[in-house]
Parts: C-alpha cells; structure tokens; sequence
C-alpha cells in the first residue's frame, strides 16, 4: 500500500509518501514541503499549492491520500488557511479517483509515538525510527506528512473492516469506497 | 463588469452573476446553488462543489469571482465546510486566471442595505430590488451570492484606486493584480 500523507498549510504544506503494510516495516518513498509566499494572493497561493498536490500524486501514484482532519478550535489565526489547504488536497485525490482518509492530530500522535498528546519531537523521532531515516526530516510538516501516512497504513486494516460491516447491515449503502474518508 | 459571487458552503453553495457599473443599474444574469449531498464523502462533496463552479464559470465567464471571507470565529461547527467549499471556488478561478476578490459578510450587508448587521431578509429584499427582481432569490444563500456580486461591483472603482496607489508607491510590486483579493 502506497499512502500520501499530506499536512495541510498554505505557508508550508508537508508531504510524504510511504509504502506498505500494517505489521511490516514500511519504507519511505518520499518527502517534502509544498511552499507558497505569504504575500501573494490567497487564490493564487491555493493555485500553487494545487500544483504541488498534483505534482506528488503524478510522480509516485499513491493508493491513498491521508490528509490532517482540521479543527476549528485550534490556531484560529491559520485554521483558515489550513483549512482551505487541506481541502485542495482531498480534491486533487477525488478528481483523481484516489480514496482520502481524515485523521485527527491526536490519532496521529497515538500511531506512531502510542500518546494522543505527544510532542513534535516525539513524533519526528519516531517517523525517523520506523522509517529507517538516517535524521528526523526537517521542516516539523514534512515528518508530520510521513506519520500521517504511517497512521493510515497501521489503521487502514481496522478502519476497511468496520467500512464492511457497516456495508453489510447498511440497507442504503450505495458506495463504502466513498464513505472511506467519514469513518476515519 | 460581469461579476460572479459565491457564497460558499457544501451543503449550499449560493451562486449569482451580476453585470453592470457602479452608478448605473444592475442587472441579473443567473443565480443558484450548488448542493451537495451531507452523508457523500468530504472529498466527494468538494469535487461536486468544483464541478458546480465550473460549469457557472463556463455559461457565464465572468471578469471577477467575488467570495465571502469567512472568519473562523463564526458557526464554529461549519466553518470547515465553508472555508474548504470557497477554497475551491477561488481555486476554480484562479486557474482561469480571474481575479478573486474577498468581501466580508458586513461589507456585502453594508453595501446593499447601508448597515452591516442588517440581517437575512433585508438583503434579500435590497437585492430584489436592486436587480428589479419580481420576487427574492431563495434560498438566502443565492440572494447573498447576488449581494456579494453587487458589492463587489460597487467597491471595484475604490479598489482599483487603492490597488494602483499601492502598485505606485511600492518597490516592489510584481503584480497588482495578483493581490486584488487581499485589499478587499
């Protein structure tokens, strides 16, 4: 399994690519950070990091794209922005036919460092650790794409489970590949 | 001035297209929404959004996008949603190359109604009026996407002011026109 982990930011979008599967080492394919200049227009700046999203899907081809789930309640001064990053990515994945799956900062932590409420230290160590990486990547937004990646590979097998249950007893469920992104 | 205002949201996107100057009467070219369906994936929701957007901007072509900016600190419980559903229409312009400007709910209220705390029905019953409509668009959401048209057909002249002022005394100012929907 091939998952883009995307860390939603208009300043500094982290990307990360990494393959796959639960209970196996995984291997990071890629990383790195969309960057868009502060000072341009904020259409524009959505533009760019368009571009960038569709850049990554074009070189490695993912399965899946696993974006931050943004809140309102936290950093009120960049939610906007985050907000409006994030959902450029999950479009880029739809137009593409490409499954999202959302999940929050605090499973992301539980994932890979096994605390909700773990540190950017923390996790960036841990990112290194269970990718083999010879240093924790750098800038914070780059290892965070790499541990959401990393969450949705290690939760994906619970998560496509409980998608077929409710399949299964569901009498209105015209599309289970759809509702991927809700259960997450 | 062909103006296309969004008033954006996933559950009801409002769309409308005013044409006209300032100082001379309006008048209406379409207005509708865009809806997406509240149980469809998030991602799904935006690519349906993305599609409704284009299609108005390919019927209609307008000059300028003119968006409601939306602030974090208001209906914390869909403000993602409304923030994500205007990302991609500032997106879907700005891939055509069309300006986006941004306005403030009490700018879009201000500009038709004279008060910025006027509420739902006073702007419904301005725009009616304004576009000598024989009845108020419904839902609210299409009324206030013809509102945001109209302000932003009235603030353009001031704007463009402003903007040409700043481009003059600037050092550095590549591009003007890219940072339209900043000073609105």
């Amino acid at each position: 399994m091939r998952v883009l982990g995307v860390d939603p930011g208009l300043t500094r979008c982290g990307v990360g690519v990494v393959e796959g599967v639960a209970g196996r080492p995984l291997t990071m394919a890629g990383v790195g950070v969309v960057r868009t200049p502060a000072d341009a227009d904020p259409s524009h700046r959505l533009l760019a990091v368009e571009e960038g999203i569709e850049q990554w899907l074009d070189a490695y081809r993912p399965e899946c794209v696993a974006v931050e789930r943004v809140f309102s309640q936290h950093n009120v001064r960049t939610v906007m922005g985050t907000a409006q990053a994030s959902a450029v990515a999950m479009l880029c994945a739809a137009r593409r036919g490409i499954p999202v799956a959302l999940h929050t900062p605090s499973e992301v932590k539980a994932a890979v460092t096994g605390s909700g409420r773990a540190d950017k230290a923390q996790v960036g160590a841990m990112v290194t650790r269970l990718l083999r990486l010879a240093a924790p990547p750098k800038p914070a937004d780059a290892a965070d794409a790499l541990a959401l990646a990393i969450c949705h590979i290690w939760r994906a097998p619970a998560q496509n489970r409980l998608q077929q249950a409710v399949a299964r007893h569901s009498v209105h469920a015209p599309r289970t590949q759809a509702t991927k992104g809700r259960t997450a």
